[in-house]
Order: structure tokens, then C-alpha cells, then sequence
């Protein structure tokens, strides 16, 4: 058993990447952090994240840990973790951790959804947003968004692939602002089964284009399951802003 | 000879290219760009700009023509030629150009390049700014600058490939500015030897970080030689953000 436990904070731009976890021969961010801290502390080290971000999501704030037997000073690992990195993820704080922390339990994480919705493509955001050239009744879309916040089974809204059991998860806010030509979806939860956020947007956007009244997500959730939602946003809109413990 | 001229205005992310200039099997704007055409109108097509970018530099107002006997409204164009581009590459006009008009007599061209002096990469940012984790003298940078405009010779701010025997070219304004953690030198002249706009960056960032005072570019001028002047900048910081006739 190694005898420290380091906590980083860590940001990307998950455009060229094949998601946050390791995967065989596949540009992942789970794979350059951990090649980046092996080669550092001369350790096989896994790194490990809050959150299993999807292929083409990036991060403002996502935390990682890693076990190590390293005598570096930790105020070292930051600068010495980032000259092993490539340009598009860096490590913005490394810390001693508990032992006993871990980096699964979250009390709360904040993803937000970004859709441009110009009539032209924006050619130097389209690696970061939905580029949506419609109308979107933002009004709306906040009285959905507020329908579904609390403690509710969630499993409409859970990708086919989230095999999990237990679907209930707690939503504390989910925002639609407007800036612009850009409308961003703030949403912050305990927790957040596979594709769930990008499930919400894409039903938000439903409403949004007048497709949908706002109750009608009242009656989504009560249908427990995938068919009842809107389709899924595109991935590289979503940005995993934080997470809280 | 084709029956009509058309101009486009097309905005880029070229960190993914090898540049504006056709190359054999190379991801090439000029190239992308043809292609496009070329598969709407039905006639082989090629694409002349009013300016070869580098590998890894951006457009927000690239100018371009091509030559066609396609009887496609030109309003239509934007839309359709936009259909058919990469998610990266944005036509933002397209109109009718006079049988005279020549896309390398441009009268003047901006160019913005932008650093970042923050500590940590700006991941989000990395692929549009040279990161440059310094305190750059902005005052003294825009001095220099100013000894820049003017009709002189750029001989010792032209790259090693630039064949051309005239060197003179005349620059209106080379101007500094900082906002936060970003420093942006724009750069506009009536027209440009090889990787000028570059070696003045490079330059004048000697001069932001103490090495050289700002009187140091009448020197540099006065050279003609390549090697009296700093080392070229990065290309992902540069942008051409116009071309006016």
C-alpha cells in the first residue's frame, strides 16, 4: 500500500480525446495523466477521477487521485506533473489528501452545457459548444429546468448503458441563461447517471424550439424510461465546471 | 474563361492545417475550400486567397475568389458551400467580384497575435495563443512597435524562405495592447514578407521581457539580416483578422 494520497485538480479540452477513462491504445485523459505521473514518481500509478467524462467533453475542474510511495515535495507536483502533459490538459493544483478520501463520493458537481446559436458555425468555439442555429425560448426552458430539480429517479434520462440498479439522483439547481448568441445550461447535481446531462439538454432543446411544453417534463420522468426524453446533445458542449466534497 | 468571379470572406481554425497552400495530401485550407466548390459547382475549382497562412494560424477575415460558369444564385453560395466544409472552416459572405478585381492587391490586412501570460496553459485557449507565462512590458513593447510603421525595408523580419529581391513593405500601425492575462499585438501593413508578422512578435517580445530596449528595432531595421532580429513566434497566436481593397 503506497504511502500518499495526492488530489488534483485538473482541466481539458476534451475535443481530441477518446473520453476520461483509460482505454487500450486510445487517447484518453485517464491515460496521459497516469503515463504523466508514472513517469514522474517512476510508479505504475492509475489516476482516478470524479467523473468519467465522455469522449469530446472537457473539464474546468475535474478531481483526481492517484497512491504513490514519491518523496517529491507535493508543492513540486503541479509544475512537475504539467511538463509531462500535452498542451490541451494541465493540472491546476496538486494536494496531500486523506487517506481515507475518495474521489467517487462527491457531494456535489456542476456541469455546463454551452449551444451557439448564431446563424454561422463559430469556427473557433466549435471544439466547445452546440452550434444550434434556432431559436431557443429560454423562458421555457428554465420552467423545465426547474422541474427537475429534487430528489427523483432520473432513468429516462440514463444512457442504455448505465446498467446501474438505483436511478434516483439528487438535481440541486439546472439553470438556462442567456448571453448573446449563447445559451448555457447549469446543471448541478449529487450525482448523474451515464449521459444524463446530455440527455437533459437535449429535452431542454426540445422545449426551447417550442417542440415541447415545459410540464411535459413531469411526464417524462414519470415514464421511466429512455424512449420518453429527447434526444441526446452532442458531447462537445458539455463542460464538467467542478466538483465538491 | 469562366463567366463570373466570386469573393468569399472565411473565417478559420487552422491549429488542425497545414496551412492556407494546397499541398499534396495535406489537410489544407486553400485545399478544404476547393474541394467544396469544386463538388457544388461540377467544374474543377480552385480557390485563390488574398493571403497564405501558415500551419497552425487562424482567420476571422481571410479573403478569397474562384472562378466558375456554375448559374447558382449568388446568394446561395454561403449556405451551400458552408454545407459542404469541415466544422472548422466558415464562409461568412460570398458576393459577386468584378472580372478585375485581384485578391493579392490587398490595400491592407490586420493581423492580431495573441499571448497569454498566465501561469497555467489556458487549456481551452492553447490552440489561438502562445502561452508565455511571463510579465511582458507592454509600454515598452508598443514602443517598439511604433518604430515599426512606416514604408521600410522588413528584410530582418523576413523568414529565410522569403525569395522576394523587394523587402519594402509599409506597416500603419503596429499596436500593444493587454487585457487580464492576454497581450495582443496587431500588426497592419499594406502587405507582408514571409513570416513577418511572426518575427516582429518574437521581436517585440524581447523587448516586453527586458532584453532588448525598445530602440533596439531601429537597429534590427537598419541590419537587413534575418538573424539581427529576435526569434519567430509561434503560429497558433496568430490570427488574420481582415483584408481590405
Amino acid at each position: 500500500m503506497a504511502t500518499r494520497k495526492i488530489k488534483l485538480t485538473v482541466q481539458y479540452d476534451g475535443f481530441d480525446y477518446h473520453g476520461w477513462q483509460i482505454q487500450n491504445a486510445l487517447r484518453t485523459i485517464q491515460g496521459k495523466l497516469s503515463e504523466a505521473v508514472t513517469c514522474l514518481v517512476g510508479e505504475k500509478v492509475t489516476v482516478h477521477g470524479a467523473s468519467r467524462t465522455d469522449a469530446g467533453v472537457s473539464a474546468l475542474g475535474q478531481v483526481a487521485v492517484f497512491e504513490t510511495n514519491s518523496v517529491i515535495p507535493t508543492e513540486n507536483f503541479k509544475r512537475a506533473i504539467n511538463d509531462r502533459l500535452p498542451h490541451d490538459i494541465v493540472v491546476t493544483s496538486a494536494e496531500d489528501a486523506e487517506r481515507r478520501f475518495d474521489v467517487m463520493t462527491a457531494a456535489a458537481k456542476l456541469y455546463r452545457y454551452t449551444i451557439c446559436t448564431a446563424d454561422m458555425r463559430p469556427v473557433m468555439k466549435t471544439r466547445h459548444c452546440w452550434h444550434l442555429p434556432k431559436k431557443l425560448d429560454v423562458d421555457a426552458m428554465n420552467e423545465a429546468g426547474g422541474l427537475l430539480i429534487g430528489e427523483k429517479d432520473f432513468k429516462s434520462f440514463a444512457g442504455a448503458a448505465d446498467k446501474r440498479e438505483n436511478s434516483v439522483r439528487t438535481i440541486f439547481r439546472c439553470n438556462v441563461t442567456k448571453e448573446n448568441d449563447r445559451v448555457y445550461i447549469d446543471t448541478e447535481g449529487n450525482a448523474f447517471l451515464y449521459n444524463m446531462v446530455r440527455n437533459i439538454v437535449g429535452t431542454l432543446v426540445e422545449v426551447g424550439t417550442g417542440k415541447w411544453k415545459p410540464e411535459k417534463i413531469t411526464e417524462i420522468l414519470e415514464a421511466k424510461k429512455r424512449t420518453a426524453a429527447g434526444p441526446i446533445a452532442p458531447p462537445q458542449g458539455l463542460c464538467l465546471m467542478w466538483v465538491k466534497y
